[in-house]
């Protein structure tokens, strides 16, 4: 058996590597033509230009466009249901069948073999929006959607483990047949079926080939772009990866990413029923079909925590953004006496120990300026508390905003609760 | 200057007048011709037998039915921003002119004197939800509606002042000439107009008298009934007050009661623009007209308290549905050499002071099986915590779930933040 190649890494190995391994130079005017990766580069750019020849000079039957949309899908499939949950993720366990249709697929997209796609992805998972990352998305959105391949990568991508794949015979067979396979479901397949069945070889050729091939290319790219860029993070926003419905709607489901990026060996990546996640429509069908099996799910209880702090983080900036009642032990601890002789000179009224100065709140009060003239100079726990009205919520935090000092030895028993203002019986505490 | 009745109420008068005061007897079979208030009985059961009438046996023609819409409005408004916000809550200043006009449309919309309406509608404010809330809504929704018009009250309503309103010469006026002015404004005005501009005094009389008085009478009550019932409580959940659309629409703006509830002297009912509250509108265009002045609004800063409470109160049911980590006080304090033997049996693994038992995720580790068990018996903190991999906060709560002891001496300094999962770092904390 192969040893997992990160069995042996040191406890510091993130941070020493990052420290010590060498970048190559950052690219420049004069150097660029060295550093391109022409292999990538070709495939990248003369794909795309057979597509647009193809626009403009070949007609396009509505069966050679059906087939190249549902040709788009498979090979889709073959890389977010195969290569990605499948491969990279162990999301799941696909009987041989599967994996020889999956490993197909995938090849038809042209993206490298499992084994390599994998090694990168787990590569980005595990160093997420660092240097270690092939795709860092702080690098900018070119970068992460197709600037890492078309360049040779800055720096070795940091280590991540295959050796599960090494020992796959599917994964090993795609590896080694890989170049006949891309030219073969690539190209050929998405070419014989039109021919052969409706006649049409050269619109195959151009539109189920080469133009299918461009959207399926930029439609997985945009996992790593634009799944980076757009979009909410409801589980956690450590990290650069987003959810997005249109993300979602270009990717075959890969959107929702924030998720996908907490929970990345979870089959889904929508949890909703409602959002468009057909890879995982296709898992659950193979799986009622029997093709596929231990469909992995995180912890329902896990994810809610997620959410929760979350929630948590957005409310706390509205919690921060409010002005809240002085704390108690900053304020004045006034006598009862000296209680008595200031309300001579302003209206201050004794509320669950806190003595309040209402002077501003006379003729604001919706109760009466009466009500509140009665009380200078005494006690209106009972009152203000139900015995005369049961003040709303809203009355009780306006009320803590006129505290301005504290009765001596006035704090009575049992009154703890009338002293907390509802705002700040619920509040968001932070360790 | 009249002296306000509530002066010289004591402290405990709510609690006191509940106890002592005697409530009629409840209605029956035997008792109940003996309880109806027939003068409310037959307003409101002889208005739509004339408007069914109408219905049946009176062509309408498209001016009186705009005509009967548009004075629904006036009378509706009259209520609404007279008779509710302007006088029973003065939620803003309004000159002579615009008071008499109120005045005025109020008395078509035959529910009562300014005086009248006012003081049952402080009580209801007052003592929400209550015995002494003349239209309770605990008692049903018929109550609430219509029922404590019917009959006699069960119970004299609990004191509310008016005695602002004695001293208002408008007020005064309209109580004065009630009668005269209700049969004016709501059945002389709405059936000459149709007949003096459009010969349709019939018409007038059935549709813009009759009938319009029906869906005004009920448009109100359904603030006392539908408002305390259907939607949604974002600003206090303490009593029955509740928002919605479908009431804001069905009562000329007065459907986010919840709000109204919280903060009654606010001369809005909804604080959003997108939302329906033409009073509102009404009362902006007078004071922008010179008409109306200290509009008056509740502190921004105190709303949003209310809005957050009761956001961290749902957040508080998802906090109080998820299973959280065991408390540390209850884990046995393991030494290192029992820590040691006891991972010969069972694979356990340091983390940041915790010891954790991971035999049920070993072949769950989407890292591998092979890097936990290098750590069975040994300090992962480094690794864990970004040295291999910088974990996700999931997995950091996950992590803390399988804790099962504490090492003894082992709480390292500075780690303090790494025992804590990220999921209980923000909490909503409740005093
Ligand atoms: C000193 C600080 C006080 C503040 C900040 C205050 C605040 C308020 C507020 C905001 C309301 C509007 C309704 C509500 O939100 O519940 C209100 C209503 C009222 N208050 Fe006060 N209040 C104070 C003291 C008192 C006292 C001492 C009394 C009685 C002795 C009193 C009696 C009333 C009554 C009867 C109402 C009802 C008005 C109505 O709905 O018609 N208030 N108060
Ligand atoms: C003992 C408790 C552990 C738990 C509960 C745990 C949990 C997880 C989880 C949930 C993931 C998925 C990705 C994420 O959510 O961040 C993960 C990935 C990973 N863990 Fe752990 N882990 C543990 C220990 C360790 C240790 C000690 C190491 C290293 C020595 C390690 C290395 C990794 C690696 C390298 C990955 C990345 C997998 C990938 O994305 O390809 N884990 N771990
Ligand atoms: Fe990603
Ligand atoms: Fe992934
Ligand atoms: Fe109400
Ligand atoms: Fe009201």
């Amino acid at each position: 058996d192969p040893v997992p190649i990160d069995l042996h890494l040191p406890d510091n190995y993130v941070q020493h590597t990052l420290k010590t391994q060498k970048e190559l130079p950052p690219i420049t005017w004069t150097n660029w033509w060295r550093e391109l990766n022409y292999i990538s580069l070709a495939v990248l750019t003369i794909t795309p230009s057979i597509a647009l020849y193809g626009v403009f000079n070949v007609p396009l039957c509505w069966e050679t466009a059906a087939f190249s949309v549902f040709y788009y899908f498979v090979t889709g499939l073959g890389i977010t249901a195969g290569y990605h949950r499948l491969w990279a993720h162990r999301s799941y366990n696909a009987s041989k069948g599967l994996q020889y249709l999956l490993a197909l697929a995938g090849a038809g997209a042209v993206e490298g073999s499992i084994k390599w796609w994998s090694r990168g992805h787990r590569a980005h998972h595990r160093y997420t929006d660092t240097e270690l990352d092939p795709y860092n998305a702080h690098k900018g959105f070119w970068w992460s959607h197709i600037g890492w391949m078309l360049v040779k990568p800055r720096r070795k991508p940091g280590v991540a483990d295959v050796s599960d794949l090494s020992k796959s015979p599917v994964v090993r067979w795609q590896h080694r047949w890989y170049i006949p396979l891309i030219l073969a479901m690539g190209w050929a397949v998405p070419t014989a079926i039109p021919g052969l069945f409706w006649g049409d070889w050269v619109g195959g050729f151009f539109y189920a080939g080469a133009a299918r091939l461009c959207f399926v290319h930029h439609s997985t790219f945009c996992v790593n772009s634009l799944a980076h860029w757009l979009g909410e993070t409801p589980f956690d926003d450590k990290h650069t990866p987003k959810d997005h419905m249109i993300t979602a709607f270009v990717t075959v489901g890969e959107g929702y990413h924030n998720f996908h990026h907490q929970f990345p060996m979870d089959y889904r990546n929508a949890i909703k029923w409602y959002q468009y996640d057909p890879t995982k429509w296709f898992i659950a069908v193979c799986s009622f079909l029997g093709f596929a099996s231990h469909l992995k799910t995180f912890p329902d209880n896990e994810i809610r925590k997620g959410q929760l702090t979350m929630q948590l983080k957005r409310l706390r900036e509205t919690q921060d953004g409010i002005i809240w009642p002085g704390d108690a032990h900053d304020m004045p601890i006034v006598s009862w006496d000296s209680f008595q002789e200031q309300s001579a000179k302003r209206p201050l009224i004794l509320v669950a120990g806190f003595i309040h100065d209402v002077s501003t709140f006379l003729d604001e009060h919706p109760g009466g300026r009466h009500l509140l003239v009665k009380y200078i100079g005494k006690d209106a726990t009972t009152a203000f508390f139900g015995g005369v009205y049961d003040h709303s919520n809203a009355a009780h935090n306006l009320l803590s905003m006129h505290r301005v000092g504290i009765l001596q030895h006035g704090y009575r028993q049992g009154l703890d609760d009338k002293t907390i203002p509802p705002s700040q019986r619920l509040r968001i505490a932070k360790y």
